[in-house]
């Protein structure tokens, strides 16, 4: 199963590197310009546009859509549902990061709104955030996720059931990441244990995450090789990224080695370096 | 008075990392992103909202607020005018950075009504930009200071008396940066000569001061040690930064090194480099 | 024909350090912080300023305009079109980016109004955007060029007569980059054969260019001249940092490199690097 969980994820990045696919982000201002490098690292091509009379045609044109709340604001809410009704239409899959989701109403609503009118593939965020979706969350600590909701060895199952529930709900693929990620749909849930902790000092991380799955989902054979494909290799380049790290380094290095390990990450260094196993 | 200077500020830093404050900034977005990776790289945690509908909820369950004027919309002035309404209800400290203040009658006004009618706890700007919040500014140019505007040796008394004279007047504390740094409250006046020219060569140098001020103001016991925290700081980091500089480098490496510098900012380079002294 | 067009670019390069204009830019929120460093690598100063009620101020006090449509929406399309105005009658050059002309209804319309009704100076773009305005595209991928609208040197003459008569038409200067890149007026076309293929695999070397066109245009004696002197610039300076690639960097690293040849590009690296030919 943990050869099975390497091959997955070694041939969607295959795939997304063949097939430079187009991906329309609808994210927020704080870390576009990472999301739109991380996509050209790995040979796809990004296209921000959020203003409702744009969307259409530029989600058309398109292999996938990423909306992304980070920065809501009136406008951005009206170019999400319209790009979202758009690619819903045209069957292209359509990534959900629900950025803050617990945090204020507005991401609540307006995330749970998005899930369940529209046709999302993959939903990825962090626990509190999936878990605010779901309406269980006590709260969310900003962005950030709520100690309270880390998925550790202990509740590792629990965590995997909740996912696998959730996905059958919401019909979607679920990826909550954190130190241990977990990705499920409906049926089946993959512990991925790679990345570094460097990535939670950096803003954009998960933001680049989201991005990368939109690529990942318009190349991979199912939702669930796109979400296990773009968490195992974004958790892979932040380890090599962290390699990199030499005194006097901090987030900004930090940051660049990231992208630069994306833009080398290749099919064999996913085969020695991931870390998957089923959670049954 | 100069050991008591470095002393407030290298506590003054340690107590941003000991609290990992949630600061709410609403900035532009040109240096949003340089923004919360020196946030992040203090051990802070930032946030960004600027939507009225949102900020309400955000600012509530943050530390600090933080308003920079940097590319004013209408929609984000309702959003400023929203977040500061609530952070002075809820006693969250306020930094204001009034960016280009002098340069449009809507930044000069909007900065104006903002430092008016809410609680804003510390005003930093350059002196150009602070001037023209007192109605005693020719002229800015842009988002630079006015080179009649500069805080020298020959003037360094002035500028204290009039940082001193704002400070009471507007009842904030006031960082106004430059070659020179003065930070005052209404009755004591501090110069701090850390920091590289090469902090002018890269956009957001301000803004990230800012947007670290907002840190140091929400774990600081005082407004006037945040203020002297976050110059003191900043100006650090800038040296620090500059000495990485090699052949070959530019404008682009040195971004990065500043934000591995405030990575690695300890209380100890803070003893060792800052340049502290009070104004009589 | 080749020494003259080294030494346009050289002298207005030096035009620019010396007299370091200050550039509005509108610009899309995606690469924004990459064109304000990009500018203060060569010694102009940046202001960005979106807002219809802002911008009059704003544009009078600077040297330059710069319109890139990346991220359109209808606030900024309205501040658009007041600072053109504005800039238009105080004779100020405007410099137009049709990011992703073609791509979608909105964008081309934009785009085309801008031109037909501002006195744009230098258009600048892809050619699948420039043909897109002109009316002879058939489609772009996204903000990519479409690979049929490629220069090479079969059909480099081509584009040349192309550019000249598109630079006639709408009386302004045309800077089509690609492999080859290709800048005219009504009268002479040039083709510019630096670069690096690594452009292509950041967000941004083409809105960078922009924005240092705005600076060049506000300080060379003629348009056609500042759009040599920016495309030169950022090619030359595309190789110098390609040069600086070592085993693990990737495009995070470019990126950074990219601004540092910026900083430090001198009139003697484009004398010894630049490829200029007159295209008759």
């Amino acid at each position: 199963m943990a050869e099975q969980g390497k091959e997955i994820a070694a041939s969607a990045l295959d795939a997304v590197r063949s097939q430079h696919p187009l991906v329309h982000c609808i994210t927020n201002y704080v870390t576009v310009n990472d999301c739109a490098n991380a996509l050209l690292a790995l040979d796809a091509s990004p296209i921000m546009s959020d203003e409702a009379a744009d969307v259409d045609d530029i989600t058309s044109i398109c292999n996938a859509l990423v909306l992304n709340i980070g920065t809501l604001n009136e406008a951005t809410i009206a170019g999400m549902r319209a790009a979202a009704d758009r690619a819903s239409t045209l069957d292209h899959p359509i990534v959900l990061d629900p950025v803050g989701a617990g945090a204020s109403k507005l991401r609540t609503k307006t995330a749970s709104q998005l899930l369940d009118r529209y046709g999302v593939t993959i939903l990825r965020g962090n626990m509190s955030e999936i878990k605010a979706l779901a309406g269980t969350a006590a709260s969310t600590r900003g962005v950030d996720v709520n100690p309270a909701d880390v998925t550790t060895d202990d509740n590792l199952a629990e965590s995997a059931a909740f996912a696998r529930a959730r996905a059958r709900q919401a019909q979607v693929v679920v990826a909550i990441t954190g130190a241990i990620d977990v990705v499920a749909d409906a049926n089946h849930a993959f512990a991925v244990r790679n990345g570094s902790a460097l990535q939670g000092r950096i803003t954009g991380a998960g933001c680049m995450l989201s991005a990368l799955t939109g690529a990942f989902a318009a190349s991979a054979d199912t939702p669930l090789q796109a979400a296990l494909g773009a968490v195992v290799s974004m958790g892979v380049a932040g380890e090599l990224a962290a390699s990199r790290m030499q005194e006097g380094d901090g987030n900004g290095s930090f940051r660049t080695y990231l992208l630069d390990a994306l833009f080398n990450l290749s099919n064999a260094q996913l085969h020695s370096f991931a870390r998957v196993e089923e959670v049954l």
